[in-house]
């Protein structure tokens, strides 16, 4: 490996020949060798965002020249668009303020922009990594702004599209068999009838709540701590900057972004990704829940519930031939576990912040981004491989439906609720049919018996009643 | 021990002589002696708004005459009052529907109205226990609907409350320090200069938009499964009983409570209390982060960051004499990490819902009625007893902010990043000022240095520009 | 209320007349208004064994006179037997050191002492609660050393005796169910066959691990900090104290606790409680998986695998009449939801010790003895009132075996996993039995298929294999 | 891209031409599209490990001629020395039984074996993936052996070595600095003296402890459920495969693996993991103690506790110039953060197994090597660049314990505590030296305070009693 020498306070440095990072990118690289985790393309792509932005507003405001500020908010897009992403090679385990990365957007920028403008790599000059790349900026305003437009690009551009996706499908589903009647099923015992269609639209419910939910963080998502710089009280930076800045970078995504108040609040604190994250925990609750319950709908294909046939993916056992399992259901249910892991990873380390500065940026991102991208991937990937492929098994579900005990429930309002449960203890006792049970008992004719207990007729309040019920 | 001999479908079973409650209750006495934990009041009062308002309710629409009616909610009335406490003996580990104490409540109900009516303790008659105070209802709809109706009075007329006391007492040290000009700190590292009020503007806007985080979840929380019955599908309650037991109980209760348009959402899921308890955990985090800031800056009183002077509380150290510990912070961080394990209780319990019916409903709510009361207990007692009596050391303040070498950092934008890097090394490495330093090495007039370095100036943006920084 | 008046530093302060409480106590009282949460009868009574056995010790020790010690150990003795409950009235959420519990102590010995020694309460002499009772003692190192002596005892006489019930209850039905084959069931799918006996076979072993995980965390609860005093060091206190203390406490309890050989990481750290939590929840994700799966087995009674029968407890739904429900999985499924969150509690509460104390001491022997407490009742609770009532649908388990498809997996070794795989598809497409479609696929006469398909040979290694495999 | 087209019971698929994987591994790729997670390479050399320790057996047992087992076992061998990582291209995100890892390992073996005896890829003889790579073996026994190997490798190959290096330095630490008496700190502050070398001590226990809770899991860790195949029953695999396989994989990796005799236990449940990631919870914890404490010293370096030097490694704040922070620090609470967060995951993952299989093994696996690397990573980049690194800034240190008012402790043993109590007050009032207060008071004369107040003789027992304290 052939290298170039850069020097910085501390002394002297070998970089790689060719890399555009500088001398803290190198020195951090040597002393943080933790993990194999980096950020992910979101969040380089947001560092470029913010860089360029903030040369554009530097501009705007006479805090920059056009011949420094131009070549910056180029390299700056480099950066957003992919170009650079092999160099920025830091880990995420870095110091907690993500310094290390700031500084390593300042040089790979200085260093490119120096490349264009004709000046050698490492040679500071004319554009100055911390002067003139950083201006007006500090780590502590610029990597939480990062955090921001990470988040919110990844929210609004990937999740909510990929919720939508599995919310349609189960809506399609609920719709397609709101007729069908079966059993209902609490404590996982049999229970009164429901229809395949309103146990779909449950599962859609939570999802379109969750939306609702995710979508009800964004005000303080979209609001960013730019233009507070080291302490939040916006020292070096131009009065206008915040203000410029928000649009500058509103422009470049297409999100309102508006200036936090309080600059503070959004350095010091993380606040704003713990609610984000509470919101994606209730999603990987309601995940879980749905997948959970196709799986135990699908259970068998003999001996479990087998009310839905769980499609055929060409995935079988190592040992047992031609069984086909609810693998969809089994990936959804992993990311909902790595999501609540991730809740309580968020919540400590936003919860040690030290009064002007959390020093846990990196890790409440990467833990954010990580359920952001898992969840929206795993919901469109069970919306398309497992929700839009179930079949009910109408036979089975007809079978269990009538034999279900539960229908006695229905009686309760002609003739008590005492006389019911001897009915119903009676048929499960000796393996009886209601019918006979509740006709050996005395308690209920067979004609009448036929025209209360309806099934179909159960699924919706009132019509059981015997004064109709509304 | 006296008792009376009452009869259920398993068979005889005694009961102490006097109580209310009846042969469910007893028997779930019997089968869950699991820990000591009881729902608190503000359930138990929630348990007999909702029978009252289902009995008033029933009475409107036709399906319980007022001879009924009448007696089951006046003695449900009770219940609200708190005058039945004693005879709710149920732990929280018992049914995951609830169903005991909805039994509870039913069979006090029942025992007490027919007392009213002259019947004794035990008949069932006039008024069932079933096919009367539990009419048109479930223990499926009825416990969730209670577990909603408890949760929102406790955040509305307890938790908001208390948040804002806590809020307007930062507020107000905010205002009143807010000229405290002092040495600021990153990464727990002398930084540049804030404002000791800027320190608890920061406080107060995290809780201020804690609060707006618990409101956000009360559309969702206002909604209740009431009038789903067995598994959603409201079977054997009038088609109307969801709409008028909401009018009931939000006259009863002065809150806007609505049907939620999907019963089976309500009752198999609780996404709605993980959403909330999302919402609390956020304030748990922002409550540690002030707590522990508080007492890194009351550290001392002689070796520590001794900025702020923690209250002599009267409490003192069982062996070192004198002393004074910031034990109102240790209170609330202590609530912190109580919350924060709800959050994974919450979690865990709402992710394992089966089908059409939840059963981890009793940890849920007990988990977030104790999340809400300590939050609210806490932040007020924080707000009283600490943020009220604080003082500023101002001499030590003073001190602090003269010898900090991060001034050095406005000379940024007047001498370049690198030559200010070498001055505060130098500071630091020969313990001189800045303005020494900055001579000696001919960076920095000492004119120039006092007209450019004014930690005053220092405490918001522009002004340490050399264009004026808008 | 009448009062009686005392003095300390701070100034007068009321006590309620006959109160054994002191003016620390007292102003605790006012100060922390915080929660319902007391203390448990468990933790109390380690405060008195402490008291009792620090005052043998420095009887023994010659750093106190028998006329002092004396009254302060009969007057501790009383704590620990619980003759002073309600005289411990401080909620869980004070100093985070325990500091008021200890000082409780201390002026309700005192107190209790003067009292038999004829001196009025609040006296304060001949027995003094500093001077005296709290002889070589701090809070610092006190109140752990009550959390250790509590866990310890709970661990030991409490659960550990539990979790041998139900691990007793559990083989007893491994060994009763042994040869009762029945369908398998990965991915909730069915499979290859096994064995009731298996089933139970396979809890047990889970709860005889908890056993032993529990029991390796003994050695270093074992150890107790007492002779650290306020940080560590033993200042005022005598070299032997911690070895002599340790000698009278394992006389008073039974149990072998020896000195921390370094204080300093027994009262800045509670690893320990992180360890030992670590076990108890590994017991809760036992018990959950245990729970869960004999519901999934008990679910029906008709429509669900209902190869268990779920004992009818007398609890039933206050609206499907006749419902029997797995009222004790749900139980115990709450408890484990609950001890899940106690370890983010825990672990929380720990992490964020500072420097030579740890301030979270009450929330976390809190959260310990509750863990404790709830995992032993409700794991006793669930062995008797569950699996003891446990019975197998012999008549199901029969029809689900004898249907099963992955009977085919027995064929591999004889025809190769491609083939079986055809066979298998074939039966389930066509609905055949596996018999008839091995033979129209012409693979495996109906001779050899009955030869070879076994069930009951399939539950054991080798016997199927064409060469005996072993 | 060139494909080669194979045929499986689902039909044709294309697969890259050149690559070792199959047609179920293809089917994978395309089905789960979630996530960027791969498993790292740790577990990859498990499967290697795995395959060919099983080759082993089955032609040891005579379960395979070795034309047939020599080549599965060189080809595992491959895998296991990383040759074949980029043919592992699914990711964690999969079946959750890590089914579609263990075919993709079989259709790797089985085609570099078949082309290794001269057939094409795809061919599937002579060495075929199922009957032959996977001989009795299923996914379902194979995948969590491949886990368990995996993690018992990382945690005594990487995380117990990196311990003793953190145990070492910090060993180092207290040794050299035992005398550097210094001012305790409990509450946050200011309290007895003790050493800095004590504090060291304290760590290097904490995580001396946590070396032996790791180990303390190993006996389980080493318990393999190889030889269960699909169900935990072992049907189609040799009598004695488990036994033999347990010899060959001990051989391979040096460690005492050994058959755990309930393969149902090892299948079904991943206790052994909970338990193991509940010991690296403890050590998260005990590092976030750690390096908090770390950083608290350090604070400064002027206007905090200062009383260690954080060491100046060249990073620094991209706007304060010369500004040192504890980056080492803030990287290990992030990752101790992170940990916490795995341990919620674990815990949710491995509580939700049903019945004969828990389907999270691989979310299981990745987290809990994740925190294993992690945790090795950062602890041995604290020891490196943070602990070794360190020096007590020995004036501060002077100048702090010289002004402590808790100095006056030690004279509660000759003056009382009340007494004692009166002078800090008024020290601290009047801003006078304790020895002045004390002779104001009239309570010690200078020549008796000079006598006792030996902040040297404070940082043991027994020393400061009057009596000598043994």
């Amino acid at each position: 490996m052939t290298t170039r020498t850069e020097t910085d306070s501390l002394g002297t440095i070998e970089i790689e020949q060719g890399r555009y990072w500088g001398p803290q990118t190198e020195r951090a690289r040597l002393l943080f060798r933790i993990g194999t985790e980096r950020f992910p393309r979101a969040l380089i792509r947001a560092v470029g965002l913010q860089k360029q932005a903030a040369a554009e507003a530097n501009k705007q405001l006479g805090e920059l020249p056009a011949e420094i500020a131009d070549p910056i908010a180029s390299a700056a897009a480099e950066i957003a668009e992919g170009l650079r992403d092999a160099d920025f090679p830091l880990p995420v385990w870095q110091t907690g303020s993500g310094t290390q990365t700031n500084m390593n957007a300042n040089e790979v920028i200085s260093n490119r922009a120096n490349e264009v403008l004709g000046s050698p790599l490492g040679s500071r000059k004319p554009v100055h990594p911390n002067d003139h790349v950083n201006r007006g900026q500090s780590s502590n305003d610029s990597f939480p702004t990062v955090m921001h437009i990470a988040a919110a690009e990844a929210v609004t551009a990937r999740l909510i599209p990929a919720l939508k996706v599995l919310h349609a499908s189960l809506s399609r589903r609920a719709e397609q068999w709101q007729k069908v009647v079966k059993v209902g099923r609490t404590h996982l015992m049999d229970a009164v009838p429901v229809t395949l269609g309103q146990e779909f639209h449950a599962w859609a419910s939570q999802i379109g709540h969750g939306i609702a939910r995710v979508e009800a963080t964004l005000p303080r998502l979209l609001q960013l701590p730019q233009g507070g710089t080291a302490t939040g009280t916006g020292l070096n930076t131009h009065a206008a900057f915040d203000r410029v800045f928000c649009e500058k970078v509103s422009a470049l995504t297409g999100l309102h972004f508006r200036a936090n108040p309080d600059k503070f609040e959004g350095m010091g604190a993380h606040d704003a990704f713990v609610e984000l994250h509470g919101a994606l925990n209730v999603l990987a609750v309601s995940c879980n829940k749905i997948a959970n319950d196709v799986r135990l709908l699908g259970s068998g294909p003999r001996s479990g519930f087998s009310e839905l046939f769980i499609p055929a993916d060409g995935l079988s056992s190592s040992i047992m031939p031609g069984k086909t399992n609810p693998t969809q259901s089994e990936a959804l249910t992993m990311v909902a576990a790595q999501v609540m892991g991730n809740q309580t990873t968020v919540t400590v380390a936003a919860a040690q912040g030290h009064l002007e500065l959390n020093v846990f940026k990196p890790v409440i991102i990467q833990a954010v981004l990580q359920s952001v991208t898992l969840l929206a991937d795993a919901t469109e990937s069970f919306a398309h491989n497992m929700v839009d492929k179930l079949e009910p098994n109408l036979p089975r579900i007809a079978e269990n439906l009538a034999k279900s005990l539960m229908l006695v429930t229905v009686l309760n309002p002609r003739i008590g609720y005492d006389k019911a449960v001897q009915i119903g203890k009676k048929a499960l006792a000796e393996n009886l049919t209601l019918r006979d049970a509740a006709e050996q008992l005395g308690f209920v004719s067979p004609a009448d018996f036929d025209a209360w207990v309806k099934p179909e007729e159960m699924v919706s309040p009132g019509a059981s009643l015997p004064g109709g019920g509304g």
